[in-house]
């Protein structure tokens, strides 16, 4: 009678030991590691969070990292307020908006404020100590062409230390930068609280 | 000759002053708070790592948090390590898997640990204190029925205080949760260097 749970037990172990089996077959040619362009993309959530995310695991293997913000700037933002009093030797935080363009309302100050961010990204890309670096939101300062798509590909292909990742986020994405990137997420809205009158909130939003 | 540019500007301040008035307006309608039930999902990168992201805003803004991780308890993450080291005072962190079910290859191991996590996950959403909790890979759990969905639902929707935020992470997240969730957002995959003979590596993916 105990012979049936036995036989799915045996069942289960054998299934999985060949989906292992398959699996690491599968890694073991995924030995090379090389720095890589991070986009992250998409109308929905998660998409600066996870780069904040990311700056957590290297601030925790102690890589030393750095973090351009190019439009939330002039909020202290809770990731900026945590990193700039724990971690401010190991993580450079730089904050170089100054809101959304439809705050403002100065597209020349906008342009200028993109550049000087631009400029900083660059700085901070070249330095062979720094092995991660967040471009947060500069997606948004590519669609309104305050920083020019091409020359930012350009830079992070013939300028990018080898073993430095980049991760660019912000919606709308523009083509030749996904085309360029060596990992690309979409995320998409599925349901946002925003449609039933729920306002961001400490912690999920800021 | 100067005329042409300042047309500009003011074209582009109108407008922008435009945009500004209507989203205020909007945003005006959305003064709701709630506790949410946020889903991350999907393919792509940036589940785990921006839940993570959020447990970091949790802890700059001070409010107690807590995480339990269902699948990759086995593994030293830097998240984890950072956390404990850092943060153990404000955020409870509670790795309870052993590893992905091809690894272990023993199913009733697999279940008793994903049942151990969801108590301890329990226990910390009724804590009044804790305002935010982290469900990191417990849709794979739900996905294999090791932690029944409709459980999941039935306790989320009728026991979480009003003002807490769970967030539950993990691809193919089953229908029930994405009905009762106010947040959801799919990570899509848009390009992988796992692709191209890339490892997962430090920083980026744990």
């Amino acid at each position: 009678m105990t012979e049936q749970p036995q036989n799915d037990e045996a069942r289960h172990a054998a299934k999985m030991a060949k989906k292992k089996a398959a699996r690491d077959k599968i890694m073991a040619t995924k030995s090379g590691e090389k720095g890589l362009i991070i986009v992250h993309t998409g109308p929905g959530k998660g998409k600066s969070s996870s780069g904040f995310g990311m700056i957590l695991r290297c601030i925790a293997h102690e890589m030393p990292c750095a973090v351009v913000q190019f439009i939330k700037g002039a909020w202290q933002t809770g990731e900026r307020t945590l990193i700039e009093a724990n971690f401010s030797d190991l993580c450079q935080f730089h904050a170089m908006g100054e809101g959304f363009t439809w705050e403002t309302q100065d597209k020349a100050r906008d342009i200028e404020m993109a550049q000087k961010g631009w400029e900083k990204a660059k700085e901070l890309i070249r330095d062979p100590n720094i092995r991660f670096v967040l471009l947060d939101e500069i997606n948004i300062a590519m669609r309104y062409d305050y920083i020019d798509v091409e020359e930012v590909v350009k830079f992070l292909q013939e300028e990018k230390p080898e073993m430095t990742h980049v991760c660019l986020t912000g919606r709308n994405a523009k083509e030749p930068l996904i085309e360029a990137a060596d990992l690309v997420t979409e995320m998409t809205l599925v349901k946002h609280p925003f449609r039933s009158g729920i306002k961001g909130q400490m912690g999920v939003e800021f």
